[in-house]
């Protein structure tokens, strides 16, 4: 039997060359080895976008479709929308009955994340946010969570609801462990150190040919080559970071000629850019299959749902069986 | 068509003659004139019981069977068991995105109860009671919530909650009203001030004729009378508050043969012994219809989630649909 994986995104846009060098791309490695479950976060996706969830129903498809297009298969992997499992806010409910104020206030991606947003009054579903991913990942009894090291926290206190759980009760639920694995993060094109939305510095998955070659023209290089003879300083700029990601062969070649002032700008840019299409060119493809079928993709989500709503419910009758809250059974 | 109301008990124990004065006979009395919709609120018992949840469902029929036999109709009355209906977890889920925990650590009621338990650290879903109380009163669109003075400010946060929800999105929840009235506090047999099951000091709704007697009998009186003749104090006395409370035409005769020291208190005693136990006499025969007859109690119960079940999902479409949650619709 294959370890079962939970791993997903908070809908909040579509996904761009970030995600899939940051998680996307080991996904679709990892779904032959594992039971894959991706979980579409529109719930989570809420906590900061509650103002605006037409933006998460405009964003949901899309995201499937950028799985799909990566190259998640569907017949290996199984897609579902958080909001569509109930189970998943009765468990969250279940746990927070346990769980203190100050156990959550002091966990370290929190307290990060609410200082990242300016939060001096945070939210309650906010803060209850891993409290809710352990509903997330015991729902479906996953046993793995892919995460980078700085993770590791959130799913140390995810395990330590899941034991409080199963000692209260019967051990029913399923400890996970991290899969910890690089998470390696894509610089903007802008040189800011994340390539993200909000920043507007992002080279999106649904990028034609076109829009890649001219967002890879515009973008920032090392400021201090003027002429093509100028040695430049291939560490302080994205597409050199670029080159290193997705043309790993030929990185060292680029350092060297930039550093020697022997290739211009506008030509390394052309190369990435023809590395990145050809990276993206097979999921043109795949996504061509997809994008003018609405009901094919639904018809995905709807099925992947349904597979994963009959282990919520399961899991559910035991978790209600441990508390005594099998009432007419 | 009659207005809807929301009402009824935290599983934590059988009911006693201070559930009966307080809140319960006023159901039975409303029933008539609202739909009333009575949850056996066993999620919310688990903010204090979660050690014991099998307390909870030793309690869960034992509550239900308190209320038929008090008068409550089943045929009138929908007695429904709130884990019962996901739709609450959910609602909990959306409205805890925009309530702020400030908010909640600033409720009056919240503040209080912690106090009163010790609480230093306050648990994250006790914390949240307010949000989840207003789930409970919005998923089955009542519009009417029974509570005494002191529980206003409750009441107002959760208009408060369902306002934000309709403005952040479309007014499709029913900001309900508090049915102000009287919520007299019995007095328990030891002469504190509030009957309650954890101070062992309560006469319960399914007591026999005889445990009336020997509880009244053994109950506290003004211990400034020692001889039949002795003048007494009847307002230290919980014996003559309970004549106040069931024998409303005869206390004050009791109230100045007391004074006179013209009754004794066996006497005294053996009056209000008697008025109880005709009070409780028909409670003790509708209880006799069920009480032998778990499969009758757990058809009501059934019946009565199921039918509430149907208005859950009503509203959840609507819901969803007013978040823009309706992906497939
Ligand atoms: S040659 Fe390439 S790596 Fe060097 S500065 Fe120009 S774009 Fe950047
Ligand atoms: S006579 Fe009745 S009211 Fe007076 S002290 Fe005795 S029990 Fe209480």
């Amino acid at each position: 039997m294959k370890e079962r994986i939970l791993t997903g995104d908070r809908i909040t846009g579509k996904l761009h060359l970030g995600h899939y060098v940051g998680s996307l791309q080991n996904r679709v490695s990892l779904q032959n080895e594992y039971e894959t479950y991706l979980i579409l976060a529109d719930v989570q996706a809420l906590t900061t976008h509650f103002e605006h969830p037409e933006s998460i129903k405009q964003n949901l498809r899309q995201v499937a479709l950028d799985y799909l297009a990566a190259g998640i298969d569907p017949d290996q992997a199984t897609i579902f929308v958080q909001s569509l499992i109930p189970e998943i806010a009765e468990l969250t409910t279940y746990f927070s009955m346990f769980v203190t104020v100050n156990s959550l206030r002091h966990n370290p991606t929190i307290k990060a994340e609410a200082k990242e947003r300016g939060f001096s009054d945070m939210y309650y579903g906010f803060l209850g946010y891993p409290v809710s991913q352990t509903a997330d990942i015991t729902f479906c009894k996953a046993t793995l969570v892919p995460v980078g090291e700085d993770q590791l926290p959130h799913i140390e206190q995810t395990r330590k609801i899941v034991r409080r759980f199963n000692q209260l009760y019967k051990p029913v639920l399923l400890e996970p462990k991290a899969l910890v694995g690089e998470v390696p993060r894509l610089v903007g094109l802008d040189g800011s150190q994340k390539m993200s939305k909000s920043l507007g510095n992002a080279i999106y998955l649904d990028s034609t040919r076109e829009e890649v070659q001219e967002k890879i023209q515009k973008a920032t290089t090392d400021p201090a080559r003027i002429h093509r003879t100028d040695p430049g300083h291939p560490e302080i700029c994205p597409i050199y970071a670029y080159h290193q990601a997705f043309r790993k062969e030929g990185s060292a070649e680029i350092q060297e000629s930039c550093r020697k002032g022997q290739i211009g700008c506008r030509e390394c840019k052309g190369k990435i850019a023809q590395s990145i299409n050809d990276l993206l060119e097979p999921m043109r493809d795949r996504r061509s299959k997809y994008q003018h079928d609405r009901k094919k993709i639904d018809e995905i989500l709807m099925a992947g749902t349904e597979k994963v709503r009959q282990v919520a419910k399961e899991t559910m009758q035991e978790v209600r069986d441990a508390m005594s809250m099998d009432y007419f059974s």
